[in-house]
Order: C-alpha cells, then sequence, then structure tokens
C-alpha cells in the first residue's frame, strides 16, 4: 500500500522521499523519481507533510516516536489501520509533541490508489485536511473528511471492515458448502452476484429503520431468518463443516426472538448483536 | 410467498386453485379469479402442476402426505426452503407414490415474483422441467434447471443463503459498532454500499481461485485478513458488543494460519470452514 501512496504522489508530480524497513522495495519509486531517505530522521525531515502506512499503530510507533522532534511543527497523515482508541491515543501523542495530525484509512484496495475507485476517509482538525487536500487527491477517487474526533476515520473503518470480512467468509463458507455438494464454484458464483444485488438494495434500507429505530416485518422477519439459517446449520453439520460463524449468527436471531422481537423485520438485529 | 406465486399464475392467463391454512389470506387472489378450494385434495384434483411453498418441509408433508393418491400421475413442485437432504427424502417419498416431483428453490424476495428479478432454481428430472417450463416462466426473471439430483436445488440455495445472511449479519453489527462510536447508519451506508461493489468483484475472483485450488497472495493474505478482524474484535469489545460472529470467522483464519495457510490469498479460508 506504501508503494501505491508513493506512485500516486509521484504520479501526480510531487517531490517525494521514501523509506522503508525493507529498502529494496523502493527501488521502482526510486526509478520513477522519488529520493530514497536513509533514515526515518531522513526521511521527515525531507517534507512538511510526512505520511505513514504500515501494518498497525504498534509499528507506526516504533517508526515515528524516535523522531518526534523532527516531525514537530510538520503534519502526519496516518493512513495505518487500526481501532478507534488508537487513533485517539495517537492524536493525543502528536498533541502533546508539536505534530499537526491526520488520521485515515483506505477502504479501498491498493490496486485503487490514484484511479478513481480510489476511497479514503480522514478524521482530525479541519485546517490540516484543508492545507493538505491538494496533496491527499493524489491517491484518487474520493477523499473524505468525516469530523473533528480523530478516531472517526478509524470507526468508519473497521465498521466497514466488520461488513466486509463478514461478508467474504460468509462466502466463503457457502463455497465449501456447495462442494460438498459437488457444486463448482463457478456455478455457484452467479447466484452469489444476485446477493451482491440484494445487498445494494439493503444496505440503504436497514441503514433507514436502524436510524428510525423502526423495523417493519412486512417482508421478512427475524423468525423467517432464523429458519433459513437453521437450514444452513443444518446442512453445514451434516457436511462435517465448521458452524461458527452462521451459528453465531443465528444464535443472534434467537436472542432477538426471545427478546420478542421475532416478528419485527431482519434490521431488528442491530439491537441483539 | 404463496400469495405471490399464484398471483403470476393468474396474471400469466393460467386456471389457478388456491388453498390455505388461513383461508382469509387467499381473498385477493380470488378477486383476481382463482378457485378457493375448501380442501388440499380438491385443490390437489383440480390441475395436473401443484405447487406448494410454506414455512418448511414438515408443513410440506403435513399437507401432501394425506393426499398421496389424489398426486398419483400429477406434478408436485415444491418451492419450499429446506436443507438438501431432505429435498432428496421428498422426492423419494414422491417417486414411491408415482407423484413427478421437481424441487425448487426460490432465490429472491416475494416482490419479485412475476418480474424480470425473480430467479426460481429447480431439480429432479429434466422432462419433468421440459413439461412444464411454460407454466413455471409465469414466475418471471431466471427460471434456471440446475440438475437432476433433487437435492441440487436446495444445495444452491443454502449456500446462497449461507452467503447472504451472514452478509446481512456482518452489515447489521457493522451498523452497531458504528452507533457506539455516533456514526449514523446513513452515513455508513455509502462506504457500505463500495464494499457491495467490492464483493462484486471477490465473487468471481474466488470462485476461480476456489475451482482451480490456487490462492495466490500477492493482493491480500490471510495474515492481513486476520490482522482486520482482529481490529474488528477489538472495537467491538471495547464497546461492549457481541463478538460471536466476527469472532469465528477470526478463527478460522487463525486455523488456517496454523495450518501454513497466512501467506496465501484470502480464497484459502475455503479449506478452514
Amino acid at each position: 500500500m506504501g508503494r501505491a501512496l508513493a506512485g500516486a504522489l509521484l504520479s501526480a508530480g510531487h517531490r517525494v522521499t521514501v523509506w522503508n524497513r525493507s529498502p529494496g522495495r523502493a527501488d521502482d519509486l526510486v526509478g520513477r523519481g522519488a529520493v530514497l531517505a536513509a533514515t526515518v530522521e531522513e526521511a521527515v525531515a525531507a517534507s512538511p507533510l510526512v505520511i505513514v502506512c504500515v501494518i498497525d499503530y504498534s509499528a507506526v510507533h516504533a517508526i515515528v516516536r524516535p523522531v518526534a522532534e523532527t516531525l514537530r511543527g510538520r503534519t502526519l497523515v496516518n493512513l495505518t489501520a487500526d481501532s478507534p482508541d488508537r487513533a485517539r491515543e495517537a492524536a493525543a501523542w502528536a498533541a502533546a509533541h508539536g505534530i499537526g495530525y491526520l488520521d485515515g484509512s483506505i477502504l479501498t484496495p491498493a490496486v485503487s490508489i490514484g484511479t478513481d475507485g480510489a476511497v479514503v476517509i480522514y478524521s482530525g482538525p479541519e485546517e490540516e485536511f484543508a492545507a493538505h487536500r491538494a496533496t491527499l487527491a493524489a491517491f484518487g477517487g474520493r477523499a473524505d473528511h468525516l469530523g473533528t474526533d480523530p478516531g472517526r476515520a478509524a470507526a468508519f473503518d473497521v465498521a466497514v471492515l466488520d461488513f466486509c470480512w463478514t461478508a467474504v467468509s460468509g462466502y466463503l463458507h457457502a463455497l465449501a458448502l456447495a462442494r460438498t455438494e459437488n457444486i463448482r464454484a463457478a456455478e455457484l458464483a452467479p447466484y452469489a452476484l444476485g446477493i451482491g444485488d440484494l445487498l445494494t438494495h439493503m444496505v440503504p434500507l436497514f441503514a433507514e429503520q436502524v436510524d428510525a429505530g423502526e423495523h417493519p416485518g412486512d417482508q421478512s422477519t427475524v423468525v423467517s431468518l432464523a429458519a433459513g439459517m437453521e437450514h444452513v446449520v443444518e446442512a453445514s453439520e451434516a457436511r462435517g463443516l465448521d458452524t461458527g460463524v452462521i451459528g453465531a449468527a443465528l444464535a443472534t436471531a434467537r436472542r432477538a426472538i426471545a427478546a420478542g422481537q421475532g416478528r419485527d423485520g431482519i434490521s431488528r438485529l442491530v439491537d441483539a448483536v
């Protein structure tokens, strides 16, 4: 991801200084005009805007804390993914050291960076975002400032990941279940794509219902959802597959039913998770 | 769903006889020209093609077993959702009583029936499908015959439901997580829709990888997936939310890592579920 970000900045005509723990990985960037810094210190000292994107915030701390004095008066944009609380901690550390700080999350794959498909979200002081907006636009697509609370971008990010990785887990379990029935993945995929269409319909509908606190059960109810999930659990158990994920989802539906919400619409589950 | 099916047959100009345990629910259909049967026997005796769609196969059995002799020589199309094994049992019962049998599953909501958006899948003898294909076309959209194994439509159905309901659970958990961070559902929804686009890309890609048994880790690996899931678990625990679903998904990823598959692509999880 770091290479994609630096590459997008180069493509947009910016002067870029790069540093990576594995220096050889920057060769292509250097070939395109980036300056390779020998140390973090040197990289930070080269620009008013410093962007860090690594595996998690522990890695961020290991890199930036030793160069806090060099960062003073500059802006650090942290595009590393982690939890909202860790983003707030990082912002507090930056503030204590006179470092401008924006916390960001990248919601699309590395290949999207620099294209119209990129989605990067930011939170932190509005003046920091305004000052660097034009530079950050190099990443392409959407660059949304979601608020001044530095944990806000990470909060959106974990929620989006929650949906994404749960859905992907469900799909891969579905492919495993289909395989036990001698259904090839390519045979199932067209119908799974239809579910993608259905999700496109349900995402805004359920959002509206959740915000309104109203969950009409005129189309599908929690009870019918639980019946469908039971078929999946039963079919999975019959083929010796793990039922951890769908079983936990069914347990949620059963909690809602036990709470008297069985005749409500499916979006009522927001109160049972 | 039964009303939607009967309504679509009426709209297509077919003579339709209906029966329901709650007779009042057929009033609108009768107003549109359907004949209301006083008994199941009467309903079955009225037509060469009998369609049943109820809550599960136990309910199907309770309705059709007492009228087996009347069904003999007719075709029963069972559009009730249940497990593949139950579909095979029902087909065996029908065969033993000289009843033509097609097992089907409806993959789209009741409102889609009779429109281009409907997707209904069937399995069972090809000659039965061929004989009734024109009538079943009244349900609209796609009517796919997936094979002669009577459990095949149900197998596709449970796999599709597995994906659908797991994804929906993930989305509602994401909305709950966002809510703890004072993010309204309407604010999160646009980014969740972006995940829908990503799924549209991943569904055929992962299908190809699963069928080939090749899971290249050049874009995303099981290790990076697990790191993302850990952030979701951590953020959820910090806000007192249930972590059953995402925790079980993370356990799957950890099993794959323990099996030495951490550097493989995400689709490798098909072997860990």
